[in-house]
């Protein structure tokens, strides 16, 4: 039980659109990840999604509309909605979801890492 | 399926230690408080409670210490472990947790609030 830095934690890595572990409360994950240019369609079959933008700006595209979320927003995408996200800028996101949530959802991708590093 | 601005949101109400819901996932409640002086000792039976300082500065008690978190710091208060939120102060808090937490705990107080506002 120790208080976590965001700053500090995001200075632990550099890769994109690879969350990293960095607390957990009732079978979730917070989660956080840097991101940049554009992640895939996807869903989660079982799983809602809170989005929150530390930095930077995040878009995720819905089929009907994109939003469009800055630091101090936050957006949760609710199971089985079909989303992409994506950011022109490097954007750091902070996430709460269930442990078993993969980032690409039902689709297996190049981008799909099934190591989460917890930091 | 919108964004919530956090700065808006802690716009709509003044009440201290009142926490409002703002959005809802996987059976928990995102909730916003303003809160100022301090709360009292309890602990949640079954439930992880996740703070998240918006603005301000907040200080958790345990009984071997204290915690103290800025804007940007996040503490998972694991379940049944005793604490006592505290602020000089006004501070903004957010909180993750299942939606059947109370945030008294097990204790009845006059700071228990039953009905927490959607906002």
């Amino acid at each position: 039980m120790h208080v976590i830095n965001l700053e500090e934690k995001f200075g632990q890595f550099t890769d994109q659109w690879h969350p990293h572990v960095v607390a957990d409360l009732n079978d979730q994950h917070v989660k956080l990840a840097r991101v940049r240019g554009e992640f895939i369609w996807h869903s989660h079959e079982a799983e809602d999604e809170l989005f929150i933008v530390v930095k930077g700006q995040l878009h995720i595209d819905f089929h009907d509309h994109t939003a469009t979320l800055n630091p101090g927003e936050l957006l949760v995408v609710p199971r089985g909605v079909e989303h992409r996200p994506h950011a022109t800028e490097e954007t750091w996101i902070m996430l709460v979801e269930p442990q078993a949530t993969r980032h690409t959802g039902t689709v297996e991708h190049a981008l799909t890492r099934s190591v989460l590093p917890r930091i």
